[in-house]
C-alpha cells in the first residue's frame, strides 16, 4: 500500500483545522514509539484535538489525501499499535480528557478518550460507584484501553473492559461522526458495532468518548498471599477454587524467581515465604463474614495442594499496599535484570496454563534464553517475559521469533488466544494469520475495508489486510 | 433485491446435501411464522442439518445459487427475524442440539445452536456451575438467543447472553466455516467477531457451535416481592437500590393492572396485596447472612418510597415458586384479555423508566387503546403491550404505528435503545432508520455486505441495507 507524504499544502490546510499550540511539525521523539521497544517511525504531523469536530475534519481531510493515520493516548502500548508506521499524522488524544457527566442515576460516567485510568479512580474516590478494570498501567488513557481491550487483575470476576463500556462515540475514516449504544445496561438494536471497535487497536475508528458502566463499591475486600512447594501445585490449585464454588476477584500467580528479582529491585523482602510459587487472591462483597468464609475455603483448597504459607490482608493494611505494590513493580524488576526484553501475552483455559509453563521451561532450556513469568491465574492470562542478557539483536530476535511460535503453538492448542490483554499492534502482525487461519483474517479483511476503504486507519497493524484474493504484500521491516 | 426462486434442479441438488427425513418440500405450515403476529410467509424448502459440514453445503449452494436463507431454532422469535420473508430455504436447526462438551475446568459448556434453554438448565442440574442468562422462554433454543442477545431477569448482575458466551463456530453466507473466540475469559487478538454475529439476528453468518460460559453456582438465593402506592414510587426506588450500593440479581416491576390480569387467568390470589405498583428483587451469594443483609437495606430503601407491603420467599419455597411461575404467565394473562397484540421492548438508563411509563399513560390516553405492561426495572428494560381489543386490523395498524413511534421518541431523548431484548426483525425494520440515523445504517449496511455480499441471509431484517449512496428499495408489504 502506497500512502502520500504530508506535503507542504496538507500542513497549511491542517494547520486550518488545529491551531499552532496543538500542532507539532516536525514532530518531537515523543512521537516516535510506544512501549514496545522494537520500532521507532515518526510522524510527519502530530495534532492534539480537543473536540469531536477537530477530530472529524482531520480525518476527513486525511482520508480524501490518502495520509495514514495513527491514534494514540499516552502512548502505553506495549505492541507498537501506536506508532505511526507509516508516517502521515498522528492524532495525540491526550486533550480529550474531560468528564462529560456523571450520572450515577443510570450508573454511567462519559468521559472523553484521552482520560487517564487513574484519573478516573480518583474522580469517584469517595463516590458510592466504581469502575471496575483495574489494568496495572494506570497512566494508560481510556481510549487505549478500549484499543486493546484491556484486562487487568479483576477479569475473572468481572470481565474485561468491554463489559464495563456501555457506549462510545467515534470518528470514522471518512470523519463521520457515529454513536454506538447509549447508556443502557441491554442493547438488542443491530449490530454491535461498540463491541467490534472495542479491541480494534484503532484500525476501525478514532474513539473520542466513551460510557463506562459503573458498579456499586464493594464493601469489604480482602486479599490472601499462598505459597506452595512449587509453581505447578499453585496453578493446579486454581480450577479448585471455582470447582469449589468461590467467586475471587483477581488470582493472580507468580513464580519464586520473579519474587527474588524483585526483592533484589525494591531491596525488600516480600512478605511471605517457604514457596517456590505464590498465589495472590482477592474476595469483595457486602457482607465481610461472606468474604472471610470464602477466604477460608480457599485455604481448604489450597491445602490440598500442600500450602506452605498464606497471609491474609485488607486491602487497607499498609501489608496489602505493599504486595500489591510489589506484584505492579515485578516488569520493572525483570526488566531491571537484563538488557532489553520483550514478551508474549498468551491466554489459555485456567486449567491449561500448566501446559504452557511446561512448554516455557522447555523452550527456555533448548534455546538457553531466560523467561520469567507472572500472570493472571484466575483468566489463564500469562505475562512471559523474554530476556536478551547478553545475547546481540540478531540473536535474540531469531530466539524472540522462536519462542513466539512455540508459546503461540501451545495456546492455539490449547484452545487460547495469542493476547489476553495486550493486543496483536505492530509487533505480532506477522504471527496473526498463521494462529487465526486465513478464512478469519480475510474476514476481518473484509470488515477493515467496511470501516476503512482507503486503509488510512493504522495501517500494518494487527494483519495484513487482503484487499483482493491475493495474500497482502508485508510492509518492509 | 430479486432473489432466485428455489427450482427443481436446486431442490435435486439440495437432496444430494440433506436426506430425505431432514428435508421438506413443500413445507408444512410449522415454518411459516415465528411468534410475531403481524407476518406469514414459507420456505420453498426447510432441512434440518445435524452437522456443521452440512450447513456449510447448504449455504455454499445457497450462495452461488442466490436463494435466500433464514435460520430458525424454535421460533420464538417475537419480531418475525425467524420468518423466511423472501421464501427459499429455512435451515431448521432443532436437530443440532448436543452438548458436545463439559469442560469444568474452563468453566465452558459447549453445545450445537439448536439445543434449548431448558436442556442447558437440566443438563448442569446438580452441577456445581450455572450458565447465567435465564430469559423467561427456556424453549428457546441457544442460538436465538444469541442471535437476539437476550437479556432475561438477570442481567442487571450478570449482564446479556454475549457476557457469557465465550466463542462460537459460525458458517458464513458463502459456506466457510470459522471459530470466533474459543475458551478464554479475555482475548484481545483482533477483531471483536463473536460480539457482532451476536445479535445481527441471523444476517452475517449461522451460528452451529457455542461455547457458554460458566460460573459458580451461588449458593443462596432469597427473592423478595414489595407493593407500593403506585407504580411510579415503585419505579423511583430502582435508583436508590444501587446508590445504596445494593448488587440485585434482578428487580422485576409490573402494574396492578398486570397482576389484575394474572389473577383472572390463574384463578390465583396474588400473595401481596396492598399495592398498585409492585418490585421483585432477587439478591444471590455464598453466605445467607450477607443475602439478609441486602434483604434488609432494600427493605429501608423502600420505606423512603412508602412500600406497603413485602414479602421474602427462599428460592425453594413453593411460594416463591409460584410468585415466578405468575412472572412468567404475565405474558399470557395478558394475551388472554384481548383478540390480538403487539409488544414494544423499548431499554432505556434505570432513572428514565419513569418517563417512559408517563408517556404510556399520555399515548394510551391520546388513542384510547390498552397498554398494560411489566419489566425489568433493574435494567431499564419495558415489555409493554398493545392490546387490540375491538379495533379492526387496519385501526389496530395505525394506532400501533403512532404508539411505536411515541415509544421510540422517548427511549431516543432517554439515551435508550429500541429493543432490549427482542430484537428489531422483520417487525420493527421500518422505524430503525429514523432511530439510528442514515450514517449508522450505511455503516452496518457495509458490515453486512463485508460478511453477505449476495445478501442472502435473512433478507429484509432489522434495516434496509444500502448497497450504494441511495436509499434502499423498501420490501413490498
Amino acid at each position: 500500500m502506497n500512502y502520500s507524504k504530508v506535503t507542504e499544502a496538507d500542513i497549511t490546510e491542517l494547520r486550518k483545522i488545529i491551531p499552532e499550540d496543538r500542532f507539532f511539525c516536525p514532530t518531537t521523539k515523543h512521537y516516535d514509539h510506544d512501549q514496545f521497544n522494537g520500532k521507532k517511525s515518526a510522524p510527519d504531523v502530530a495534532v492534539q484535538p480537543i473536540s469531536n469536530d477537530e477530530v472529524s475534519a482531520v480525518m476527513k481531510y486525511a482520508n480524501e489525501h490518502h495520509i495514514p493515520v495513527a491514534v494514540r493516548g499516552n502512548a502505553t502500548g506495549l505492541m507498537g499499535a501506536n506508532i505511526s508506521v507509516e508516517h502521515g499524522i498522528a492524532i495525540d488524544m491526550i486533550k480529550m480528557n474531560k468528564v462529560l457527566e456523571y450520572d450515577p442515576g443510570s450508573l454511567t460516567l462519559t468521559v472523553q478518550a484521552g482520560l487517564r485510568i487513574r484519573d478516573i479512580e480518583e474522580y469517584l474516590q469517595g463516590e458510592p460507584f466504581v469502575y471496575v478494570p483495574s489494568p496495572a498501567m494506570k497512566w494508560a488513557a481510556i481510549g487505549g484501553n478500549l484499543s486493546t481491550n484491556a484486562g487487568g487483575m479483576k477479569a475473572v470476576k468481572y470481565g474485561t473492559t468491554r463489559e464495563h463500556v456501555r457506549g462510545l462515540t467515534a470518528i470514522l475514516a471518512d470523519g463521520t461522526q457515529i454513536n454506538c449504544s447509549h447508556k443502557t445496561v441491554k442493547n438488542s438494536s443491530g449490530y454491535d458495532i461498540k463491541d467490534l471497535i472495542i479491541g480494534s487497536e484503532g484500525t476501525l475508528a478514532v474513539v473520542t468518548e466513551v460510557v463506562l458502566r459503573l458498579i456499586p463499591r464493594p464493601r469489604y475486600e480482602k486479599t490472601i498471599l499462598l505459597s506452595f512447594p512449587d509453581i505447578q501445585r499453585a496453578i493446579q490449585a486454581v480450577p479448585k477454587v471455582f470447582a469449589a464454588g468461590l467467586t475471587p476477584t483477581s488470582v493472580e500467580y507468580f513464580s519464586q524467581e520473579v519474587v527474588e528479582k524483585w526483592e533484589e529491585y525494591a531491596d525488600q523482602e516480600f512478605p511471605v515465604k517457604n514457596g517456590s510459587g505464590y498465589l495472590m487472591v482477592s474476595f469483595d462483597g457486602n457482607d465481610d463474614k461472606m468474604v472471610d468464609g470464602e477466604l477460608a475455603d480457599l485455604v481448604n483448597v489450597a491445602k490440598e495442594n500442600e500450602v506452605t504459607n498464606t497471609l491474609i490482608m485488607k486491602t487497607e493494611d499498609p501489608v496489602a499496599q505493599e504486595v500489591w505494590d510489589a506484584r505492579s513493580q515485578f516488569e520493572t524488576a525483570v526488566q531491571e535484570t537484563t538488557t532489553a526484553m520483550d514478551e508474549a501475552d498468551v491466554v489459555v483455559p485456567i486449567n491449561k496454563i500448566p501446559l504452557v509453563l511446561k512448554e516455557v521451561a522447555v523452550v527456555s532450556e533448548k534455546e538457553q534464553i531466560r523467561l520469567p513469568n507472572f500472570g493472571h491465574a484466575g483468566d489463564g492470562n500469562l505475562h512471559i517475559y523474554i530476556c536478551q542478557d547478553d545475547y546481540s539483536d540478531a540473536e535474540f530476535g531469531e530466539k524472540t521469533d522462536r519462542v513466539l511460535k512455540a508459546l503461540y503453538k501451545v495456546a492455539k492448542e490449547s484452545d487460547g488466544e495469542m493476547s489476553g490483554e495486550h493486543g496483536i499492534g505492530y509487533a505480532r502482525k506477522d504471527y496473526f494469520e498463521d494462529f487465526y487461519g486465513t478464512d478469519y483474517v480475510k474476514l476481518m479483511s473484509r470488515v477493515k475495508l467496511a470501516f476503512d476503504p482507503n486503509l488510512i486507519l493504522n495501517p500494518n497493524k494487527i494483519f495484513p489486510v487482503y484487499t483482493s484474493d491475493e495474500a497482502p504484500e508485508l510492509v518492509e521491516e
